[in-house]
C-alpha cells in the first residue's frame, strides 16, 4: 500500500509542478519562465521524486512507464493496474489543487487550456494529428530507452534520476509546440478533466501513443541492452 | 557553535543569492534572467551550501526545514531554537548586504519590493490570500518530502544536495507568481524588514504556512517511508 | 552489432533532440526556448544517452569523437568505420523523423534552415569562413579534452556523462551564432540533406574542422594527462 | 610542468566559454541566451574542466582560488606564482582567440565592452565603486567557502565539480549587473587587454577584491570546517 501512496504523491508532484509552472508562470509578463522553464519543471518533478521515493515504489509516475517496464520484464504484471490507478488518482488530485490556486487570480479560466495536451487546432503550434502521433510515440520510446538503460545494472549507480528527469526536460524542450507534450497518460488525464470538452475528446491519443512508444522502447532496449551470452 | 555559524552563513547565501538575483538581475533590460534565473539561483544557493556545509550542520537554512526534520525525528529538540535564530540572523545579514549593493545604483528603492513575499495586492500575479496559503503549505510539504526521502539511508548517497537544491528551483518555477515564493520564514523575514510596512504585515503567513506544510510533509514521509517490519 | 545499433539510436536522439528543439521550439512566439534551450537540449541528448547506452557502445554519437578517441588510443581502428557509418545512418533517420513532424505544421519549409550548419552568409550571425573554422576546430578540441579527461581512470567515476553532456551545452552557448554549432559531422550531415543546396555545399567544413579539432584535443590530453612514470 | 599547462588550458576554456558566450550569444536578436545563458556558460567551463583536469592540477583556473586554497593550507606556497602565471597566460590566449572569432563579423568592436569587468559608468547596471567592491569581495568569499567545503574529506566524493561550477553560475546570476562579475583576476585581465583604456584602468579592483574575498572565505572555513578535536 505504501508503494501506491508513493506513486500517487509522486504523480501529484509531476502534474502540479509541470502543469502548474505552465499555467502560473510560463507567460508571466516580462519575466515569465517560458517553455524552457516549463521543460525544466517537468524534469525536476521526476528527478526530485526519484531521489525521494525511488527506493519505495521505483517512482514511475506514469502509466506508460509502468507498462514499458513491465514489457521489459522489470515490473510484475499484478502491480500494473494498481500503479496506474494510483498515478491517475494523484494526477487528478494535482488538477484540483492547481485549479484552486490558479482560480485565486481574477480572470482565470481553465477552458483557456490548463496545460492540457492537444493536436490539430489544439496543438500549441498548430501541428497535425499525424505529427502529434509520431511525436508522442517517438518521445515515449526514447524515454523508455533512457529509463531502461540508465537503470541497467551496468550503468553508473545512483545517477538514473538525473538521466531520467533531464530526459523528460529534453522531451519537453522538443515537443511542447507539437502536443504540449504528454508522454504520460496520467498527466494528460489530470488536467483534461478541468480544461473540458476538446481536451477530453483528444485524450485517447495521449493514452494510445505513449503506450505504443513505451512498448517500442522496451523492445529496442531488449535487443541492444541484452548482455552477451 | 560551529554548526550555528554554518547555518547563519548558509542562510546568508540563500537570501543573498536568491533575493539578490531577483533584485539585481531578474528584470535587467533585454537580457535579464527572469523568473527562471531567479528560480535557478535559489536552488543553487541550497545545492552549493549543502555540499559545502552539509557535513557540518546538515545545511537546513530554513526554520521550516529544521521543524520538519524535528517532526520527522531526524533533528533533536534542543537544537531547534538556536538553529532558527542562526538562520534568521543570517537572513537579516544578507538583507543588509543586499541593501548596500542595490542602493549603489541611483533610483533604487527597497520599498518597490526587495523580493519580499506577499499575497493579495502584493502577490506578484495578484493571487488571493487563500491561493497563497494553499501554495505555501503544499510547496513546503513537498519540499520536506523530498528532503526526508533523498536523505533516507536507502536513497543514493551524496545526491541529496542535487535533489533538494533543484526541488527549491522547481518550487520557485511554480510559485513565484503567487507569493514570490517563500517556503522559508527566515528568507521572508530577511527582506521584509527592508521592504517595509506591508511586507512585515503579511509576514505571519510566511511563518505559518511553511511550518504547517513542513509538518504535513514529515507525516506523509513517516507513512510512505517507514521500512517494512 | 548491438554496439552499432546503439550508436545509431543514440545519434538519432542527438539530432532529433538538438535540431528538433531548434526547428520546433527555439523561436516559438513569446515563450520560445531560444538558443539557451537549444544548447541545453543538445547537451541533454548526450547526457541521457551516455547513461543509457554508455555501457553498451561507449556512446560516441559523433564521428569526430570516435576519431579523437582512436587518436587518443582509447578506441580500436577496426571499429572506426562501422561506428561512423552507424552514426550517420542514425543522424539521417532523425532528419527524416524531424521532417515528418515539422511538416505537420502549415507553412513549414526545410529550406529555411532546418538547423543546418553554415558560415558566411549562412552563419546565423553572419560570421566569416575563417571565424567558423577557428570556432569549430577549437570547440571540438576542447570537447575531446573534456571527454578524454572525464573518462580518465583517475577522474570521479560515473560523472563523465554529466561533464560531457554539459560540455556540449556549453559549446552551443558559445557558438550557435557563429556556425549554428556542429562539432559533429554526423549531426551536420543529417540535416543538411533536408536543408538542401547551400548546406550540402558547406558540409565539408563541418567534417574537416571537427576532425582536426578532435586530433588536437587528443594530442593535448596525451601530454597533460600522461601519468608520471 | 603538466600541471601548469593544464591550468593554462583550463583558464583558456573559462575565459573563452564565459566571455565568449557573453560577446557572441548573449544579445543575439530574438533568441539570445541573456545573462542566464552567460551565467550557465561560466559555471560549465569550471564544471567540465574540473572533471577533465581536476586529477592533474586541481583545476583552480583563477588566481584568487589558488591564493584562497593556499590561505586555507590546501596548496603549497612554491606553486602559487607559477599557477597564477599559467592562469593569466591561458586567459590572454582566450582573449586572442575570442577576438579572432568575434572580429569575423562585420561591425564588431572590442571597445564596446568585450565582456570586461567594470564599475561606476562601466558597470553594466551603473553600480558604484563601493557596490562593486562589496559584491566582488562577498562573492569571492562565498566561492572559496563552497570550494573548501565541497572538497573537504567529509563531503560527498566526486561531486565538488558540480558544486563549484554551479556556484560560479550562481555568482553570475546575482552579480553580472553590478560588475559583469569577475571573482577571477585572470578572467578580468584576459579581456581587459582587448577592451582597452577604461578596462585596464579599472583592473586593480578585480585583482584586489577577489583576493581579499578569497582570504576571508578561507578564514571562515578555517573556523566552521575545523574538525572537533
Amino acid at each position: 500500500m505504501k508503494k501506491y501512496v508513493a506513486e500517487s504523491v509522486g504523480t501529484f508532484w509531476l502534474v502540479l509542478g509541470g502543469c502548474g509552472s505552465a499555467v502560473l508562470a510560463a507567460a508571466f509578463p516580462e519575466v515569465g519562465i517560458g517553455l524552457l522553464g516549463v521543460s525544466l519543471a517537468f524534469g525536476l518533478t521526476v528527478m526530485t521524486m526519484a531521489y525521494a521515493i525511488g527506493h519505495i515504489s521505483g517512482c514511475h509516475l506514469n502509466p506508460a512507464v509502468s507498462i514499458g517496464l513491465w514489457a521489459g520484464r522489470r515490473f510484475p504484471s499484478n502491480q500494473l493496474l494498481p500503479y496506474i490507478v494510483a498515478q491517475v488518482v494523484g494526477a487528478v488530485a494535482a488538477g484540483i489543487v492547481l485549479y484552486l490556486i490558479a482560480s485565486g487570480k481574477s480572470g482565470f479560466a481553465a477552458s483557456a487550456g490548463f496545460a492540457a495536451n492537444g493536436y490539430g487546432s489544439h496543438s500549441p503550434g498548430g501541428y497535425s494529428l499525424f505529427a502529434a502521433l509520431i511525436t508522442e510515440v517517438v518521445m515515449t520510446m526514447m524515454f523508455l530507452l533512457v529509463i531502461l538503460g540508465s537503470t541497467d545494472k551496468r550503468a553508473p549507480q545512483g545517477m538514473a534520476p538525473i538521466a531520467i528527469g533531464l530526459c523528460l526536460t529534453l522531451i519537453h524542450l522538443i515537443s511542447i509546440p507539437v502536443t504540449n507534450t504528454s508522454v504520460n497518460p496520467a498527466r494528460s488525464t489530470g488536467v483534461a478533466l478541468f480544461a473540458g470538452g476538446w481536451a477530453i475528446g483528444q485524450l485517447w491519443l495521449f493514452w494510445l501513443a505513449p503506450i505504443v512508444g513505451a512498448f517500442l522502447g522496451a523492445k529496442i532496449y531488449d535487443y541492444i541492452g541484452a548482455e552477451e551470452a
